[in-house]
């Protein structure tokens, strides 16, 4: 998969040349957490962002076109993730699952908030027992369609 | 599983005498996050909570003592789950999930967001466009302890 | 689980009854796909739907409140399903799914297509060679969120 | 598999020459559907439409003959997809599976859709509320042989 | 399901009536391949056929029309049979898979045999070093449809 | 697995000289049933066979060798094949499994056929509604041992 | 299943009665290796060795006929056994699963140790570093059929 | 994985040279039982064994190396094996599973038979029914530690 | 299962009473972590044991009985656990995994860490910065045998 | 993954060397436990530590660099380990974990122990019965947050 390829290029590009996700952000134009998605190949750029991209990874023209398309989703490989870290949102699906689903559907009736129409945050909460991570996700709420 | 049936008795409870989350909620006293994953089965009242809630659900002393016990965490009897509102949610961790990760470590080090030390807030934001759904969790970041 | 126990109420009442989706669909309001999916426990009627629905199958109050409820999503109860009819469609995806995602993603961008803000059609085209099967499925196109 | 690398270098000329599924389709001959399927891997084509295909993509001689081979089917490389676009079909006959069972059985009998005496349509339709896309399923009606 | 207790019904009563599967599908009419597997569950009979088993079976009205209605195919309850006798029959899709696909492929062209348009015939064959089973499988060639 | 390659090497070699399992078959002296399973490396070929098996597809010694080692059976790559041919087959143990067994058991008493002391063969039933395909597995019964 | 009921009534009335598979085995007649085998549902008896273990155990004529139909085999009900006695003879076959094949392959050709006309014996062998467990399979050599 | 390169090196070259695991186990001195499982990457040989391998299979200093460090046990590569050899072994422990665990607790007590202080012997047995394969299993008996 | 139905008893009656299993395991004697383990039905307590248990439970007579027999072992119920308490030491696994086999084999060499002949030890450190749990795992060290 | 090449190449470049996990601890600062982990892949070192390993097992620079990198942890590869050595302790969660959760949650509340917070010895207990494994889990308990 020339896509896997890519990404692996720009991963190791980073590490080289001491990048931060942030600062490429920053240089390239969206939220860093889209941002980040996309280089790591689950969202699709524009020319131009991938122009840009390319400029700090050192991509060729043939692999910055493949920033540029919609990606196969599915960036874990594993059904559930054996990551500490990615595997602690798994668990609040698990144990806070069926309580988000009463919730939601108790304040806006029959339907999802949608993973497509949806823009997330990621942030620190400075605390002195400890920083904490903050991480909001919005997403519009849409109704089951009656026909 | 004697607590599976305090659960379902809870939610047929609910259902005919027509009562809300966020009402028993207020009752009970803790957020309405936390106490209907505590009546779904995947927290622990104290003592006093758990008599409130008997009260609102006519529990027996004997289910109302199932309450305020440490339950085995994992609510949603599937790997990955078939209900549409929080398969989007799993489908976040594996579009977002390498970002995320990504993105926590370059902020924070490498460490994890506690799924323990955690708080989760759900609220609506009024949007002509279509109402949305704003998801806040909030986690103390524990680093990796080095020996 | 209660839900579970008023589906199979309702089968086993069709049955005794001979009755047929099409024309219960036709009393209780909705298209014949949306009105066997609620029946059949996968979509959430109103109060008004649910009570022509309980006179219909002899359903009680509580079993008709339960059509009224927001189900768990996931009719199949097998992750592949083993069901010669339901497994041509699973074998559709495995067969045209990089086709359906290419073509769509070449006329629309990247994005989906709804499966909330969707409805479907089932239909019998005449053929002297043997009638087909004709069903349209029709969602709404949404687009990924750039932010 | 020589078939996959066929497949990787059709993707990839695809991308690197702005080609079209449906330019190139029209300039091989059958359904955009069916073409983008054969060329994915999942159908086989004959001689003389590998011939066009070659051309368009470079292809050699070889390469052009492993068209025509009738391919191992299951074009996702998952049980079920992880992909946001093909996993909403897949929820479609989680969500819908046995409706779709119930009212096919009412119309035709006990039998099933073939997928194989099978095509597809996939159109947009304009739509001010956003464009909707719509997927035609047209299968033959297969009755379970009684002996 | 109450499919299941029918057939768990019949199961029990030809054990404690000392029938044979042979001898009842003489008395029902179609050939005991079919009739057994519409006895266990697997095809449906039409309402003359479910009469004469429910005679032969001691069934309720209801349980008769039971077998009228098309099943949810599956008669394994596992993915991969444990069971020592079909096992068999599952290994060797495993040993002669490939070759049985390359041969009917090479002798038709693309398509499948139909396990819908189906019969089979089990039959012994006497043998000095071993009686033989002999299964003789009976499927219409379809043609993968171009468009 | 160097098995996996000579099998590759023998599947081009076809493809390139436009050979077929049949002819191929004849030549080495088999069944073409079994023949092709040897080549597509599920059985194991004699020096002889072999030797004929190198000339036809351009074998080396080293990887005609290979062809008379006993295999690692299992030529799927999967528990259940995707495979819209193969499939077919497996449905077939889903449907008509436990008729198999119970209608074996009958005949011939507690046991099995055998997958091993087994002979298979495919041909063509000309048929005006369409040809069948005709597939006759012939194994020994094999009675559970009683010690 | 009243098969599995049987056996649970077996296992209990042993267990109330303080009788042991050996003593049971020798009223009954076969090995004891077979015995147990069949008393926990894996094989079937026939009518006199059922009359014999219907006296032990107490069971009543329809439960003794249930000991003499040819059972479904597998009596794990997992995959793998979590069961520390039996995940042992499990992790043989990993460990040494290749070598048992490439021995007994070395010295009898392509084939099988059928596990169909096979005999089980299970004894101690006194040690004084500690008693060893001493299995010993025994079954028919069965070669491939070559056609 | 090195490990698993030395292990095909081993094999190419045994068949390249004709040799038999039971000579070359004679030329290195353990049970050829061992020797295989040790040459098939199982077991861990000391550095004279491997030396008199490297010699036998033209093995580098560092191949011969890796013969020497323990390894990963597992050598199927599947839960499940589909070969038909070894399947037949996993099947004994399905069918007869519990009878063993019965049969060695009640001669034993509450343990297990050691897959570590264990060895094994693979023999035939003439039989003018057909030759015989014994396999004998001999391990520790180990009692469940009360504390 | 009645062994399930013991476990069950023990645990309401242990919530009805207010019991600790602590307090228990110094009625009946061993250490609290192997007798908590043989009341949740992991272990085979003694009749002596099992008659003191049976005494702070209210069980009878066979209930009793059931705490004497070796159980079939895996108490989870599920391959990886969900639930958080548990799945921390699963990860454990995951992540020390390699390094636990490592250190072992570097210090005792080719072997393995028994869990039969094994004990464990679970107590509370205090400390300032939060309490911090402590488990000893005690095993013997087995040898691979070599023979 | 470069990450998983520089670990093959520590490993590699240890055997040749002839190193010890325990020397190399030593030399590079933290308990041979942790550097262990670190070195396999599991811990992300400082950059102090990474240019010591590189030094010991001759890593360029940009291998050094990957060791700085938290790692996506889950080292074994399956969910449940074919390892003996690793089954074990997989095996110790099965048998114990119920009694772990409860004795832990009776001394310490409803809550984890934490896999983060969190250290492990490995040693060795002389003994003349066989030498002993001890291993201890040291982690900090964390309370679930009431909100």
């Amino acid at each position: 998969m020339p896509r896997l390829e890519v990404t692996e290029k720009i991963v190791a590009a980073k590490l080289a040349k001491g990048l931060t996700w942030e600062g490429v952000a920053k240089e390239i134009g969206p939220a860093k957490e889209w941002c980040t998605c996309a280089l790591l190949g689950q969202m699709a750029m524009n020319a131009d962002e991938a122009a840009k991209a390319a400029k700090i990874f050192d991509l060729t023209d043939e692999e910055a076109k493949w920033l540029t398309v919609p990606p196969y989703r599915g960036g874990l490989g594993q059904e559930v993730p054996t990551d500490a870290l990615l595997y602690r949102f798994y668990e609040l699906i698990q144990v806070y699952g069926p309580s988000i689903k009463a919730l939601i559907e108790e304040q806006f009736g029959d339907g999802i908030m949608s993973a497509i129409d949806f823009s997330m945050d990621i942030s620190k909460e400075k605390n002195p027992a400890g920083d904490r991570v903050v991480v909001v996700l919005n997403g519009k709420f849409l109704p089951y369609k009656r026909y």
